[in-house]
Parts: C-alpha cells; sequence; structure tokens
C-alpha cells in the first residue's frame, strides 16, 4: 500500500462538565460544530463519520450513535460507524478515521466522542461502567473501577515503595494543569493535604485521585495530505496508530502493576513513527485514577518500571519539565466523558502542537503522544502526533 | 489506492435460537472456533478482530466487547473493535474487517457478531431494541419497533395496495426455507392461514410477521487474494461493501414506504462491483418484520415500487424463484440475533456460492448480496459476493 500522510484540519469540543441542559444530541452538535468552523470546510465536504460512546445504551437509552450522529450534524446519507471499547471508544474512533483516510478511500473523515453520563444516577453509572471490567468475574462480584485499580495501586506500593504522596502529586498537577485549560470539568487547584485528606474511595484511592463522571462531546476532523495542506497553514500530522489488547480480567494478567496492553501499543506506535520514546515532547495520558498516569508513564517509557510515582514527584512531568504529562488537566481535572476522552486528548496535543495552548503551552512542542485505555487495560491505543 | 481483492476464508455459526445453557462467551467461542477450522488456520494467523454486537451493556452487563472477544478466543493482545448500528451492526463489522484487508493493512482479519437476548425478559429485551430508533421522538413515546414497522406497513399499503396476503406470503416463503436450515430458530413450516390469523401484534403486523428474540454469533474470516488462493480451493469473493444512512426517526423522512439508505447504499454498492441489479442471483435481505423484506427488495430494485408484495406471491423471490430472497430463512425464522445477524447473511451467501447450502441451494449461485439494516432504516449495509 502506497502509504498516505494524514493530517488534523479540524478541532473542536465542548466544556467538560455537568450539563444539566444539554442532551447528548446537544453535545455532538455543540463540538462537531467548532471542528467544522475551525476547519473551515461545509458539511457535504465531510465523506465519513467514526464516533466513539461507551454507553449510551445503559445511559441515555439510546444505541444506533452513528446514524444519530449523521442526521443530527445535517449530514444524512453518509457513512457513519459507532466504534467502542469502554473508555477507549474515542481513541478506536480516532484509529478508524485516521485509516479510513490513510487507505486512501477518502479524503476528509470525522472522528468524535461523546458521553452524557449525569442524566442517570451516579450508582447507575458506575454500573455502566463496570461493563468495562469483566462482568462475569469482576463486575458481577462488586469489583467496580475504583476497586480494580486500588488492586493495582496496592500491588505498584507492593513492589516498587511508591508512595501515597506521589501517586497524589499526580492529582495536584492534574488539578493545576486544569485551571490553565477553559474546557475542564474542574478548574481548581488542590494541595496536596486536600488529596491525601480527601473521603477514601478504595484504599488507598482516594476521592481525589479519582476521575469524575462528566458530560462532553469532542471531535476532531482528518484529512489527506493534499487537502491538510490546502485547507490550513498550521497542519498537525499523525504518525502513528497503534492498538493493543490485554486480557478483560484483572486476576487473568502476568503482572497487575503493568498494563501490557500499553506496552505493546506504545513499541508498536514509536516503531510505526520511526522514532523511540525519547523523542516525544509531552503526552496525554489516560488517568482514569491518578495510579494509572503512574503505570502509563511506565509502559510507554518515560522512565523505568516503578519510577513513574518518583519522577512525578520531582517534578519531571509538569508542563514545565523534561516530559509534560496531562497539560490538559487530564482524566482527572479536565474530566472524563467516557467516549469523548479519547478524541479530547488528541485535541489537546493538536492544540499544543499547532501552539494554541495558552498558559499551559509546552515551549517547543513538537511531538506529541496519547494514550487511551479500556476498561482496566483491557484495550490500549496509542497515537502519535508531529508538526 | 491499488484495489485489493478481498476473499471469504472461513464461516461459522452457532444455531440460532434461545440458547439458555450458553452464555454470550460460550456463543462467541463456539462460531469464532467453527470459523477457525473451516478456514484451516491457527488463530495466530489472525491480525486484527471487529465484532458487531448491538446491546451487550443492557442485556448482558457487559461491554469492551472487543477486547472480550479476543481474550475468550486466546488472541490476547491483536486489535479488537466493536462496532455498533444497532441491527446493522454485523453488517458494519464485516465493512471494517473488509476495508481493513482491501486497505493492504492486513492478511486476515476477523469479522463477528454476536447478540445474547434471552438472558433479559422479553420487554426489557423490547426496551434495548428501541434503542435502535430515535429515542427521544419514538421509543420514550412507546413506538417500539413492531409499531414503526406498523406505521410502514400501513403506508405501502395505503400507497400501492400491498395485500396482507401478500405480506403473509413473506413469512410462509420464510419458515419454509428455514425447514431446510439446520442453523435455523424456526425450522417449522407455516400456513398462509396461521400467518394471517396469529396473534395482533401492532396491526397490520401479526406475531407471524416479526422476528424473534435470538441468541447467537456468527464469524467470517477474511483474508487478502493472495492469502485467499493459498488457503482455499473454493472462494468467495467480497465485491462491493456500501454504507449509507437516512434519518434516525421515522417521521423526518420524505416517505414511509421506502428506506432510502438502502437504496443509496444499494446503487454504491452495483456501481463498486461494476454490475446492475439485474446480475445479482439472490440475496439475503434484512426482514426484521415481513413488510420490510417487501421493501427491501424494492429499494434494492428487484422489482419497481410497489411491486414487491406481487412478486412475493407470486413466487419469484422463492428459492427456485427468479430472485431467492432469504433462502437461510431470514431474521423470521432463522432467527434474528440483532449483532450477529449481518454475519449470518453473509455466512449463508458464502454457502450458497461454495455449492454448500444443501437442500435450500439456488441452482447456478454466482453473485449474491447481503441487505443488513439498523433501526427503521437510518443505517444500511449492503455488500456483494461473488464465486
Amino acid at each position: 500500500m502506497t502509504e498516505k500522510k494524514v493530517g488534523i484540519i479540524g478541532v473542536g469540543m465542548t466544556k467538560f462538565g455537568e450539563h444539566w441542559d444539554m442532551s447528548y444530541r446537544d453535545l455532538v452538535i455543540g463540538a462537531g460544530t467548532k471542528a467544522i468552523m475551525d476547519a473551515g470546510i461545509e458539511g457535504k465536504d465531510i465523506n465519513e463519520i467514526y464516533v466513539g460512546s461507551m454507553s449510551p445504551g445503559t445511559l441515555i437509552g439510546q444505541e444506533h450513535i452513528g446514524a444519530l450522529v449523521a442526521d443530527y450534524v445535517g449530514l444524512v446519507g453518509i457513512g457513519a460507524t459507532r466504534v467502542e471499547a469502554a473508555c477507549a471508544s474515542g481513541g478506536l474512533a480516532l484509529r478508524q478515521a485516521y485509516l479510513s483516510v490513510k487507505s486512501g478511500r477518502n479524503d476528509i473523515v470525522v472522528a468524535g466522542g461523546a458521553e452524557k453520563m449525569t442524566d442517570v444516577p451516579t450508582p447507575q453509572a458506575a454500573v455502566s461502567l463496570a461493563g468495562a471490567g469483566d462482568e462475569e468475574w469482576e463486575a458481577f462480584n462488586g469489583a467496580t473501577f475504583p476497586a480494580l485499580y486500588a488492586l493495582m495501586a496496592q500491588r505498584h506500593i507492593y513492589e516498587y515503595g511508591t508512595t501515597l504522596e506521589q501517586i497524589s502529586e499526580v492529582s495536584v498537577k492534574s488539578h493545576y494543569n486544569a485551571s490553565l485549560n477553559p474546557t475542564a470539568q474542574f478548574r481548581f487547584k488542590v494541595t496536596l493535604e486536600q488529596v491525601m485528606n480527601s473521603a477514601p474511595v478504595a484504599m488507598p484511592l482516594r476521592l481525589l485521585h479519582c476521575s469524575p463522571i462528566t458530560d462532553g462531546a469532542a471531535t476532531i476532523i482528518l484529512a489527506s495530505e493534499e487537502k491538510t495542506r490546502e485547507l490550513t497553514d498550521n497542519p498537525v500530522w499523525i504518525c502513528a496508530s497503534a492498538l493493543s489488547t490485554d486480557t478483560l480480567a484483572l486476576h487473568d494478567r502476568e503482572s497487575l502493576s503493568r498494563t501490557d496492553a500499553a506496552v505493546i501499543a506504545g513499541r508498536n506506535a514509536y516503531a510505526q513513527a520511526g522514532i523511540t520514546q525519547e523523542d516525544i515532547d509531552f503526552a496525554e495520558v489516560h488517568d482514569c485514577f491518578s495510579i494509572a498516569e503512574i503505570m502509563a508513564i511506565e509502559a510507554l517509557g518515560f522512565c523505568d518500571f516503578g519510577e513513574g510515582g518518583k519522577i512525578t514527584e520531582n517534578g519531571e512531568t509538569g508542563i514545565d519539565g523534561r516530559i509534560p504529562i496531562n497539560t490538559s488537566g487530564g482524566l482527572k481535572a479536565k474530566g472524563h466523558p467516557v467516549g469523548a476522552t479519547g478524541i479530547a486528548q488528541a485535541i489537546e496535543v493538536a492544540l499544543q502542537l499547532r501552539g494554541e495552548a495558552g498558559e499551559r503551552q509546552v515551549k517547543d512542542a513538537e511531538i506529541g503522544l496519547t494514550h487511551n485505555v479500556g476498561g482496566s487495560g483491557a484495550t490500549c491505543a496509542v497515537h502519535i502526533f508531529s508538526r
């Protein structure tokens, strides 16, 4: 196959948060319209749509999301496909859209992600989210996601001596970064003391180690190399898209303190892009719980296994650090409308590479990475982007 | 792009029916194993998986289906993506797998589909299925699927003089064909009188005009031209894959008696394959209700609009007729485990083209078509296959 370059020509997202006055449809329209305006195209220029959404069936009683989006953004007739991989649904929608352009089949393809989580009581949302794990072995027996990540945290602490202070520093950084991000759900800073004394959820994890329930949508518009150069002077290129899987249930894995799907997807992504982890200037990683950020930066090779807590504590992952992580505020503080998260990560990377990240801009950002996880790590999608 | 040929090297499905002793996982393993054995390959030869499933979140409390399937068929590590488009989920999984091979990216890709519908009470399954329509405008107001298709049937009767006898003849034919199909859910024949006197569901539709609640899984293995020729002496080729959308809600359409997404997808598929509808020897179409088969054969051009009832009544759609439709028994009598249906349609076409359809074999079958619909027609995927 002649490999084609794929560019990003438009991005748009709603503010993440509790949108009591907006439906799923309103969110999708909001994000989609912004992306189309950002790209400077018209709806009729779009060839195909991929949408990531995890649980609209249980959260809003609506499946058939691809057709819904095509209909509500005024594009009836074109192909529209929903993809789902739990919290990695957005990353997989991005991947399918990327492959659609890369194959030469289409010129302009939309990748969207959305979730409306506040229309059901929080316990019901937790039950929906538990569908990302192994229903028969985990959820049925009461192992919701805080419990699963608490097991991983306990094991990380046991194996590597990772401290609660280190895990908490992830949250402090996330909230600081979110305070600089107008689209973030929680735009307030927190202190280490506040994090460590917040309400216990599943020990060692406390409230401020956990990402929230969020409403939101995010849209990114991809184009072929020719179309990208025609439509924008400030292109961002996708250099790699890798996808890997692990066992659905935590107990089937070789290690609880390592996410192998991320190791494999990361390695494959670096190979596709022809670079190493040292070439990555910054990354958005899947910190559904703060321990997950530590495990992610280890799996991606930004530090050795067991060192994730330490490099967080010494500031290497801050906006001005060696490898800035989650400049957006991450899932923890930007918010985590599950289907939208993978797309929103890519938007943050695109804004950084365009130099449009405002107060949270990473200096001289040339190459960025996104790491989007489904469940407790059974799916991982890694994308690499460059200016 | 250099266009690559895509072949079918293996097919496998569970019997469709009420599988009280089998879980979703058992169904997936059953169908997957059969397909791998049929292809004569090993699991490690598989590059990627696409799975179609509509509502596992509401039906079995499980999302994250791609990773689940990769895990339970022993392929942890490879990329696995669930796609959803309501009852067209299987057709869209087939399409993504086809595109994956066609782009030259992968050699051997699996397309699977599954649904486990009997683990919840039937009214709850009906609520899940209603998520295929427009939740805010249709389901919320009580318009379940029998009601929506009843509206279409009423309009078809009003506009074209289609008779209840004609609609009922679809069911008589479906049950007859299913009596010849070992994988079908309902292997008994019904008379015109039985269909017309069956219990009213949503007038004019009666029980024997409606497809059932079904458990089942179906798997198809696709390969590049070189791999296909290497692995089988009796290849089936995919000549076209087209996808189109219509408005999610019925009331937004120009016509209630015509499914425009099928018209567009059909037209695009014929163009891709370089043929016309006259070249199609037989087809599997989406008869979730018997009126839907009549509308499908009209949309695909096998007869003029308004003539679907007549050509059914005069036997043109029978196994030995001019254009055999639903030799498998269709959704009506073969069963309709929604996510699996699109894949099972392709399996029936593959078996016919291989000459392996036993007592229901279509003579001299050279080119077959599948038509898989989501909701009341908001998604339609059309595939064309040849020997």
